[in-house]
């Protein structure tokens, strides 16, 4: 199978950086595009975590990683690996231009004279928000929105914004970074501010650990109850719109079709 | 390569139904799990386009499809198939769970007691938000909107509403089905609600015609010109957040990193 030479997709490696979304972390989660590239690179640059998890798949590989918050001189890294003729792919988990480094890559490059001779390729990957969706049912299946809970990179004032108006457009909502371990409780304030916008204590709700990787976690819940629940930082929680129901365990948000 | 049953993903197919997600088009944008679940199964069931599109990869299945607005027909078929013993994958393009048929599968069997024999496993791809903002840049890479322009199945005043919360929480936005053969102008219209809810004409915005297929056209611009700009119906239109920019063509929507 030589997909990519025979669509052009990736004929030339050298001074192009791949910077590539593999799923939720299991080898059959990624498209056959990202596995082709990987395949065909010399480096594999990406967080540890995901590092580890690729190894076993791609042996004959040179892998280079950087630690949670040090994203900055993991980009760089891919940009020096590249300057040097390796071909470089930059590995990131779910898809790389949804919380990942591809927006980063192109301010890099754009602020650095050096990096011009460099062409960056974003291969996108199937996002938590979607993954962890097919695992918990339908959640997504009308208008949605993506919020990280994050406030390493963002005032949590535009967060918090961002939840209320959520509530006020009647989206469906998979939430990101719930948890961790200097954010403890911050799903349970998300939580509030929801029921404060408008939502039902009722709403239909839920969460999936460990998304396509070992020891999955599948729960369906209501709003409050959702509110009460310890989640870790591996996990994406759903939120439905006002017509989600729960069904043998499964969120659905209906398209809107007659049956 | 035998991804599958090395990790149960599809051990038993006979009574599940398999919601397949096949990306944007081109085979290598689609997972190695849902490519391998196509493999394995007896029948294709979809929409007639995008059968066409899989026909040559798959070529000793049963295909099986039904016209546009036949959705509800098209999944019982997959059911009649299912509960005669046929492996069934039902397949959607883009993400199954993304204006797709997941939630409409899940419904049908609900509200149909001879269904209860099946079991339903929904499989992700990449969903049009994700695999357009690839080829523009990285638009979605923070916080993000998903609307469907479409008053199909949907009021518009529901539509309106979300457009206007997306801008007031200062969302980057992708927009599917812009226009149609009965619906030219909704992005003009689309326009006006953003700019009335405070979006500036100078905001950066984009779009990708014919994702992941042939004949890809990019391109990227102010909000002020996506009004003037007419959109075929395989369009994906992205609205950045007030952040974003546009840099050697493409639309980028930072994360917040510090360089």
């Amino acid at each position: 199978m030589s997909l990519l030479l025979q669509t052009g997709g990736a004929a030339e490696m050298n001074s192009t950086i791949y910077i590539v979304g593999t799923g939720p972390g299991k080898l059959e989660k990624m498209t056959l595009e990202a596995h082709q590239i990987l395949q065909q690179c010399d480096v594999i640059v990406g967080y540890q975590v995901y590092i580890e998890l690729l190894k076993p798949h791609f042996a004959d590989k040179e892998f280079a990683s950087t630690p949670m918050t040090r994203e900055v001189e993991r980009c760089r890294l891919c940009f020096d690996y590249a300057l040097k003729g390796r071909k470089t792919a930059l590995v990131c988990s779910g898809d790389a231009g949804v919380y990942g480094m591809a927006s980063l890559m192109f301010e890099l490059k754009q602020s650095n004279e050096q990096y011009a001779g460099t062409e960056l390729c974003v291969v996108a990957g199937v996002t938590a928000a979607n993954s962890g969706a097919s695992l918990i049912g339908a959640p997504l299946n009308h208008d949605y929105c993506v919020i990280s809970l994050s406030d390493r990179l963002t005032p949590w004032e535009i967060i918090e914004k961002r939840l209320v108006c959520a509530i006020q457009g009647d989206f469906a909502v998979a939430l990101y970074n719930p948890s961790s371990h200097t954010r403890k409780g911050y799903l349970k304030k998300a939580c509030e501010i929801m029921l404060k916008a408008g939502a039902s204590p009722e709403r239909c709700c839920g969460y999936v650990e460990n998304i396509g990787r070992e020891n999955t976690v599948v729960c369906v819940c209501t709003l409050a109850e959702l509110m009460q629940k310890e989640v870790n930082m591996f996990t994406t929680v759903f939120i439905g719109n006002s017509q989600s129901f729960i069904y043998e365990n499964k969120l659905i948000t209906k398209r809107g079709y007659s049956i």
